[in-house]
């Protein structure tokens, strides 16, 4: 089986696993504890801050361990804005990740005002257009690092500074970026900034949310006072651990970046090339060196995704026209694409393990299926009337 | 080392982290992916859910896995205290975990009123306090099934009937009670039930809130709709899997809490016998089989811990004399005890690992520890002068 889902979670790496091994079954301990293995816990628990911190440019104690990208986001937006009982206002993007934008429709649920950039073709907004969207109650704003589904990269240091300029908190969801392409909360000019371990080859259910010293924020999750009161209950230590020791290992072989890339460049190249009524979602220039997400004309994601799962090849479609969802994307919808084109998509997300071989294989693959797609059925079990709306 | 503090956190089990193991390195897949990897991790998902359903008397579809007992808490309280603009009230208890009593903190400062019921010298609530706090507003009634610090037992089935009758929902914290006592959502008449794995040797990080079909909740952490809505993130794979396993494996080796019992009140008769100015925190026949709470009068419960660790012994105390927090336990002031022999409390709780040898070792070392250390110093560094105020 060849795994090309990689944005969507990835394989924890034998190291870490290794590094975890311990803290389930010996060093056990809570790290509140006041014994030996509390100890032991707390000391595994500060490592893994200290080796997130350290590569993202951020001190230890301004890394605030939760249970993932979703909570981070949430403690990020609703930490500023459940504050305080005045209409507040929050800046964000079309394209973001539900994990912001149903928390946003939740803040406005709560009275708050949310404005939603919309972006160019290639899935980028305007820095201009947050500048004009600045309002003297605007609270925070909020832009993802790099979108999730077409890996375009936003100019978050451009925002940032205006922002700072404005004195206004700035958040990022760098949930897809980190270990892809350079993070630095410095650079980036973030008060905030999401990471998500099961994204970057650690394990699942756990995550942190960087918060700029002296960042004022209402916790999510009350109790203990855990993660200096702003994230109660105890520790995850084990994943904690896993996820410390996947960012070390992030840094370490970031270079490897280049070799994916040189290999997605190759798959997009192909595709396009051998596929007619083909297009590549999101430009070339500012993209995750990971990322290919083609829209097919004619055809409907879910049923290509099961011919390349029959096939031995797991990818990921950018429509959701699933049982539990079907509208088409909004972020291909955000960039420009009918709801037609948008449900002929299909992420294809390279990672560590990804070989020339099995780019090779999708590529012997990939063409005869969507030609057999198009032959069988010009779109019928997803026809625009078959769609609910969005709620 | 004998580790005597199952109430904080417990090993996981060879058996648990066994089966979780596939699901960090070949299972690897996300949920909500159409592929086999996302197939796969769905089947782990799934069977958990049921394990922990029927160990419960639930239906799988009423179990939303979350971070832990203190996410489970705060989704139980302000998922119903948060919807609605008007003045809602709560009725908890004087001794409930910081998870509900700070979350109470934040629901009053959201306007709110919350009534903290207070408890016997055994550390029980009475249940015609409860009837009689009801008020027209009253939304929830959230009492714990057992304290973690005494390990007191609450007349839960009788609160969950009174809260039935008036319409009211009915919240159980059962994180300590669960397999050790047994644990039945119909039997207790309860709408929200709080679990956590690392309690009963599975996880840290991963836990649940039963809910009740048909009651109304608004989600703590939105975004992608996971958990029918109630719990957006990517789910914790491996942690629900370990979860559930270590939940069927707690039914099946539900009988050890008789041994285990055994044990325990041979340590507490001893302990009792054999150390003067003793007394027990806490009745003993409402209490969980493995707890014993001890105060010791002129002693500081920190150095003692200190002392036992040195000794090879993992104890907690219920006091918290320590740099983060200065008051004396909340539970142990609730039945009744003065702040100084709060402060001289020890914490023992066993486990399935507990064997007749080490409850022998403590009775060895034990009573000299205390002898010496209410020579040496008879409450010196931790006098009431040097509390702060609660916050």
């Amino acid at each position: 089986m060849i795994y090309l889902d990689h944005a969507a979670t990835t394989p924890v790496r034998p190291e870490v696993f290794d590094a975890m091994r311990p803290y389930f079954l010996e060093r056990f301990g809570n790290p509140s504890s006041l014994h030996s293995y509390g100890l032991d816990a707390r000391v595994g628990v500060e490592r893994a801050r200290q080796q997130i911190a350290s590569a993202i440019g951020a001190d230890p104690q301004e890394i605030i361990f939760t249970s993932g990208g979703t909570e981070s986001d949430n403690l990020a937006l609703r930490g500023v804005l459940q504050r305080g009982g005045k209409k507040d206002h929050i800046i964000t993007s079309a394209i973001e990740h539900p994990a912001v934008l149903e928390t946003c429709k939740f803040i406005e649920r709560l009275g708050h005002e949310v404005t939603y950039l919309s972006v160019d073709r290639e899935g980028r907004i305007n820095p201009a257009e947050v500048e004009d969207a600045i309002q003297e109650n605007t609270r925070l704003i909020s832009i993802m690092h790099a979108n999730n589904e077409i890996g375009s990269i936003q100019p978050i240091a451009e925002v940032g500074a205006i922002a700072a300029a404005h004195g206004i908190y700035m958040h990022t969801d760098a949930v897809q970026s980190v270990g892809k392409i350079p993070v630095n909360v410095k650079k980036l000019n973030v008060q905030m900034l999401s990471i998500s371990s099961h994204k970057i080859y650690g394990p699942k259910g756990v995550g942190c949310l960087y918060v700029q010293k002296g960042t004022k924020l209402t916790p999510l999750v009350f109790g203990g006072g855990h993660e200096r009161g702003l994230r109660s209950g105890t520790e995850n230590v084990s994943g904690i651990v896993g996820f410390g020791e996947a960012m070390r290992l992030a840094i370490e072989d970031f270079t490897d970046n280049a070799r994916i890339q040189k290999l997605r460049d190759a798959l997009i190249d192909a595709v396009l090339r051998e596929i007619p009524s083909t297009q590549l979602n999101g430009g070339r220039v500012h993209r995750l060196p990971n990322n290919a997400n083609f829209s097919f004309s004619y055809i409907e994601g879910e049923s290509l995704l099961l011919r390349l799962n029959a096939k031995g090849i797991a990818g990921s479609t950018g429509s959701a026209c699933s049982s539990k969802k079907l509208e088409p994307s909004h972020v291909l919808l955000a960039i420009g694409l009918s709801p037609v084109d948008a449900h002929g998509s299909l992420r294809l997300t390279l990672g560590r393990e990804t070989t020339n071989a099995d780019v090779r294989y999708v590529l012997e693959v990939l063409p005869g299926i969507v030609n057999e797609l198009r032959q069988m059925s010009p779109l019928s079990a997803c026809t625009d009337d078959a769609y609910g709306k969005p709620d």
